[in-house]
């Protein structure tokens, strides 16, 4: 999956393409921190069930959503 | 949900509706970390009820608030 | 509680005045998190009491303030 | 304690004082989270005491670190 | 392994890059708090296995790509 | 320790440096966090030995590397 090009921008055209991009991230990061280094083998997708970790995830995409949100200067030229 | 445009934008006039912004954006955050990727069902809203749930429920608020603050130039121009 | 105007302004005249609105925004941020969402309920507030849930509510409170210091241009004019 | 003028600047001169100045906010506001919000007793200053707990410490101080490093704009022009 | 250069720029020449480029930065600093002080001995990589550890090591890895991407400008020269 | 000048500046020449420094700067927060504020008295260095340990002592290097990274202005004029 990482051998191809999924992330060729941070660029969208509004916040909430932005915020969908943030998911996106944040469940590719999980996957990452998943994978063994050796064999690359990928299990499962992780399923945060508790509140905590639901909270938890929630913290990781809005971290990412800041980082994309600047990326898009805010959007501040496109939102009305 | 996600279908509908509910983040056109991350302008608010205010620091106070920035706030709850920022609240509407960390409920949602937990709500797609919840969802499951492949059937994408979603369950009941999430409530933290111990104090460190709660601490990281406001964690989460306050990082989006930042990125909602920034979005608005920290409202320099509407403040007084 | 939310109905009223509570956070015209991110703008303090002092660093400790800001960082005294990150403490209140911290507080809120928990109120709103514990609060439910279809009733709108509130319950007492979050006293937390061990070591990791402070440093928790320190946590949020040290990013809140760091919003209000960036929004007011980290008090350079003020400072002397 | 609070009323008092604590907190005049976010200026420091060297990078060193702006990091004990972190390291006084954090204590600070692990303080103010412990205080309770109606009589505003406070107890005895928390002792992080197991590696996790130094560890959330040391991040809320690595956070104001940050604050006050932006705010003295990286003390750039104090170094070399 | 730290003698070597190993990080001798932020610089990527995508933001997939620079994502690939904050995993490495994050498993390098998980390695480094592993090691020992004194010795500077390091034991086998760390590998979370639990929700919580994988959401927390996305964080790292979120907070390692927020500092690449605003070293890269957010790769806005570069993504179309 | 706190006596000597041990951080006269946040500049490195390159990112590697930075990255080294952000370590630092992290174990010394963490001893910080552990000291007593009355006798100043330190304990041993803390080894984080489990995997979320590990992990929130990297996201500590990882926050302090974003500050260093800001501080060298990302160390674009010395990468390439």
């Amino acid at each position: 999956m990482l051998d191809d090009v999924w992330l060729p921008t941070l660029n969208t055209h509004t916040p909430q393409e932005g915020f969908e991009l943030a998911v996106k991230l944040s469940r590719l990061a999980v996957m990452v921190a998943q994978s063994c280094d050796d064999d690359g083998q990928r299990t499962r997708p992780v399923q945060p069930d508790e509140a905590s970790q639901l909270i938890g995830a929630a913290h990781v995409i809005a971290l990412n959503f800041q980082t994309i949100a600047a990326a898009n200067d805010w959007w501040r030229h496109h939102s009305h």
